[in-house]
């Protein structure tokens, strides 16, 4: 059976041309980096390529590169490395209130165990965090911000410049999570002007247990794997060889890829929206309806159980996500729609698309033809649905056009 | 140009039947296991299957297996996880002198950032830990004890039931790093009596970044990795699938190997033994002799520098090691072997030679041919071979029978 995958931001398929990259990395080219004899150096040199093409995607240097297990890692010594680093300075950080669970954990963790202080900055119902409220959150013992690129359950992009620029005003460094953006929009440190930067291997086509923190040149990081000299002492244990192979491998396809995919995903996109605003009544576009990722579309379904949905889809062959999948099973309601005004019930019929280049329109046909039949079929048993069908009714003999349902005011435009 | 590879403590090339394994969950089942549809709670079920095949290696239940990136990370996780999870408890632990990286420095990261205080408890001569000096150490908030079962500069292997035993009595936690010995010998967490245990894929013929933590059920353990709900909430990140499994397929083979495996390799380690002790002058044999690694063999050549003999044997298309990898080039004296009492200027001529199934009688009998040309010649242009020469002579002429240098008393048989 053909089917149609329509959720690239939970896992994308490594890549051929990776998968082949790596191959000689795991039976051959297997020495130990830090061994002193040539085989050994072989892989080492190897090793220091692939930092270099990394680098070259985000426009750092090759030793501003560590390379980690996850995304999840990187945010994680990001986050604990440069607050511990910096403890004499102070002990208050500021993260916005729809990061992955890596960053606000991590923030957590510290809050707990190491006596600092959390702020989390609230959002707007489009998702932006605002640099004037967040110039109010700085203290003088402010020691990091993290404010992610780009939000994978509701593809709002930040003012990333503009944020990091008010954190530098104060001495603060910033950091971002940007494991949706890298290889999807064009991301240079240097422009930005982030002091760190979390990417992740799997969402670029490398394999999952991939990754990397950014981090400006000779800035102070406390490991988060303590162990031996590689990664220049900041992160302990033998490299993943053949991992690392196909991150650099990746990177280096998605920077010569980046324009071609990114005008791509935008037009899929484009296609995906307005086919379910013409075909699905009661549909809320959430997250920003123009700062967003291309290839990213996501909707909250009136009167409909996102999970129910994805199952009648997953049986026609469609793949999608109701949010974060580290999330999706432990969580009722996701805390980023909770962050951006979404009534909870709302929040229940939460439905997420995310494409990558493999994708082509005719998935989107596909997903177009499927899901006003799914939407009715679920809605035909529900009595939420119902009741908004009656009192449309009534709404309709009182005024002869139809009226935005008072839920959802201001949480983007209804379709 | 075929070579004699013996260095795989450092780095092992990864089994064909378990690249075979992995290379579906590249590209074709690359869902992620927390994705809620059919293609991710597949590669859920294989990920479970790999948690049973590991857990059955080593005597354990599949759901006391956390999965890691490393064996590095699992010993983070095991030492800062436990003490953390227990500080109303206390805030002491103990931890062997020899101990790799991972563990010594988190638990200097312990003391720097948590007010944690760490015993640093001293070995014998063959490097082992005494039982009753390890329940000297413990205080009434000792809370966990780590110490590695074997160590990959000495070979040595440690009477781990007994010193978990000590640490029951008075109900601390004890934690072992079985990175050397898992695959090499039998491990049997229950027997041991062990509460945590770390293991690397990478020594089992698995790709680099792969391990795993054993922690005993329901012992508490705050995330190393703060994320989602991967690894029950105990390591976020999305999993490594290819990679896990890959661990399993590697711990099903050493399961089915294991006795097969031990006699070869003391079969091929006693005959280097033997043949060193033959062919070269002046050796001092590190470790104990008997309670030692199966492939496992570790010398200090007098008179000769380890990395140019190393450098010398690699010319010849000999691998071997000057001690742990993680360390070589950082380091000039290997801890461990200041901790076993060894002289500084003897620790310069340490080699380790680590061996695996694929080594064979013919590749200790290259070495055996190409070892004591490599220490003759460097030995004559050292100017302390010079000296010890003369004062042999000096000695012959007083004593017909001769005698052990007196920096080698009490290390291990001189050869």
């Amino acid at each position: 059976m053909r089917y149609v995958y329509l959720d690239h931001a939970a896992a994308t398929p490594v890549r051929a041309e990776v998968l082949e990259a790596m191959l000689p990395y795991f039976s051959q080219e297997f020495a130990n980096p830090s061994a002193v004899y040539d085989l050994g150096s072989r892989v080492k040199e190897v090793l220091e390529e692939q930092r270099q093409k990394l680098a070259r995607l985000i426009g750092a240097a090759a030793e501003e590169i560590i390379f980690t297990s996850s995304g999840a890692e990187a945010n994680n010594l990001a986050v604990k490395g440069a607050v511990l680093a910096q403890q004499r300075k102070g002990k208050h950080l500021v993260v916005s209130a729809i990061e992955h669970h890596s960053v606000l954990n991590s923030a957590r963790f510290l809050e707990r165990f190491l006596d600092c202080e959390v702020t989390f900055l609230p959002v707007d119902a489009s998702g932006l965090a605002d640099p004037d409220r967040l110039r109010q959150a700085l203290r003088d013992e402010t020691v990091l911000v993290s404010i992610m690129h780009a939000n994978n359950e509701i593809g709002t992009v930040q003012p990333l410049a503009e944020l990091a620029a008010v954190c530098h005003e104060k001495g603060v460094l910033f950091h971002t999570d940007a494991v949706a953006t890298v290889g999807n929009l064009p991301v240079d440190v240097r422009e930005l002007g982030v002091d760190l930067l979390t990417l992740s291997g799997a969402a670029l086509g490398a394999p999952k247990g991939t990754g990397a923190l950014y981090f400006r040149n000779r800035l102070r990081l406390v490991p988060l794997i303590h162990g031996g000299i590689q990664e220049d002492g900041r992160r302990g244990g033998t490299e993943n060889v053949p991992g690392i192979v196909g991150l650099g491998k990746a990177a280096e396809l998605a920077r010569a890829e980046l324009p071609q995919r990114a005008r791509h995903l935008a037009r899929l996109r484009d296609l995906l929206v307005r086919g379910i605003k013409e075909r699905v009544p009661r549909v809320v576009y959430t997250g920003h309806p123009e700062q967003r990722l291309p290839g990213h579309a996501s909707f909250c379904i009136e009167a409909v159980e996102g999970e129910a949905l994805l199952f009648m889809l997953s049986r026609e062959g469609i793949y999608a996500s109701t949010g974060s999948s580290c999330a999706s099973k432990a969580l009722k309601t996701s805390p980023v729609l909770v962050a951006i005004g979404i009534p909870p019930a709302l929040a229940q019929g939460s439905l997420v698309f995310t494409m990558n280049n493999d994708n082509r329109e005719e998935d989107v046909h596909c997903l177009l033809e499927k899901l006003p039949g799914a939407v009715a079929k679920l809605r035909a048993f529900s009595p939420v649905w119902k009741k908004i069908m009656d009192e449309e009714k009534k709404d309709e003999t009182l005024h002869p056009e139809p009226v935005r349902h008072p839920a959802h005011a201001g949480h983007g435009p209804a379709l």
